[in-house]
């Protein structure tokens, strides 16, 4: 009887160990059940096709397989018209114009043209265009508000690199844009997708687009949503998610200039 | 002095070994600078956006890589028109009517909407749809043409296995519609890519269109340009071309049905 007793007392403290972890767990998951996102994807003259609807597609099956707990539209700093994609390709519809205050996520993407040169149709002339619409001063404010992860995808960073919105923030662009995102005050780091905080994320260049909507499909709605997509779409993400934490690996190419940290 | 006769004749051997070759190739990288290709990209309603644009910006990026030596467009049974893309995403306008006849390649994209079931929306009745449309007669009439390599991306297959087209020939199509492509007469080969014949190439699910798209890249205007598109979108083809050539491997799981040969 006595042993019983024991036993017993035992089984309360295992129980009453384990219980707050599994109903965290519970809540966790409830409330990843509950909530739901809403991703603006931002088109501008010359935008890239890829850089743009890999996402959109991305997020958008995200939706479907969720039953609608992500939802997406296609918007502009200028509000709903028709918007040229670059090297004269087809046009979007955007729907509707930026929110830079409704919680969720806004990505930017870059500019499809030749890679180099000025240009009208070179890609550093497009991306400066960009620059130059109210699209900075909205993604300004995006930047200022804690409910809007804001994610670009190749060149996108060099837009806001360029309006002045990554001084000293962790960023990666397409490769042949490295020197110039560390040129404008961002430190350039090296990996398919740099999470600088949980607020503001870029992958490299143009196909990065389909792992970091993947990357944000898992951390906001869970990984069996970003699996099945993975799935459907015959494609695995990419690449370790960098970030400014953990053990920095030593420098062993003295000769090179460092890079993040 | 017969040791250099002799030696001369050793050479003059060689070089009528080796000159042939070296003409052949020559000629082979002259025939490849003279070629321009024009790609079509088919849209029909419910299309998928990435199938269709992912094979797009290839070739785009192909094109003003070799200064305009390989052209794409799109385009629709019906001639131009806006052609809404499936789950209700935006639409894109197709510039003008299929041309069969048209030397080059043709891309069939498939369908996005739910990925099984008998919904309007949903995936197999899209395609139906499109199959039921003059999409199939015009791709008949390109499956007869020598000088057209007919592609599909994804679902595609499926169209043109629900028109009767691809009876006893090889292809994939994304691997929830694998079963299917059997039912309907074609054989199917878990392959990333399937070369039933060089005017014939299929691929597997939706990003399977970058890598299809790279592949003939390279077959048509060699692999520099292939290589500098890799790199600007950051993505390197993925996947043997399977081809019905060669020695087939040995078959070992006794118990599963064969595929391919």
């Amino acid at each position: 009887m006595k042993k019983m007793i024991s036993l017993l007392m035992s089984l309360t403290l295992m129980l009453s160990l384990f219980a707050p972890v599994a109903s965290a767990n519970t809540k966790k998951d409830q409330d990843a059940k509950d909530k739901s996102v809403h991703v603006q994807i931002v088109l501008f003259d010359g935008f890239d096709l890829l850089d743009a609807l890999a996402p959109y597609e991305v997020f958008a099956a995200a939706g479907m397989y969720s039953g609608g707990k992500v939802t997406v539209e296609l918007v502009s700093a200028e509000g709903k018209r028709s918007v040229p994609s670059g090297l004269n390709g087809p046009s979007l519809e955007a729907q509707g114009v930026i929110d830079p205050v409704r919680s969720g996520i806004i990505v930017v993407p870059g500019a499809s043209g030749k890679p180099a040169g000025k240009s009208e149709d070179s890609i550093p002339n497009i991306l400066k265009q960009a620059k130059d619409t109210a699209l900075t001063s909205m993604m300004k404010q995006a930047l200022n508000n804690k409910e809007v992860t804001v994610v670009t995808v190749c060149g996108g960073s060099l837009v806001l690199a360029m309006g002045g919105l990554l001084k000293d923030r962790y960023a990666v662009t397409n490769q042949i844009g490295m020197g110039a995102l560390g040129a404008l005050g961002a430190i350039p780091v090296d990996a398919r997708i740099v999470e600088d905080t949980p607020r503001l994320v870029t992958p490299g260049g143009v196909t990065s687009g389909l792992d970091v909507a993947l990357y944000l499909v898992e951390r906001e709605v869970g990984p069996q949503i970003a699996n099945a997509i993975e799935k459907l779409f015959e494609y695995e993400r990419r690449g370790t998610v960098w970030q400014a934490t953990g053990i920095a690996p030593i420098h062993f190419e003295a000769d090179q200039p460092r890079q993040g940290q």
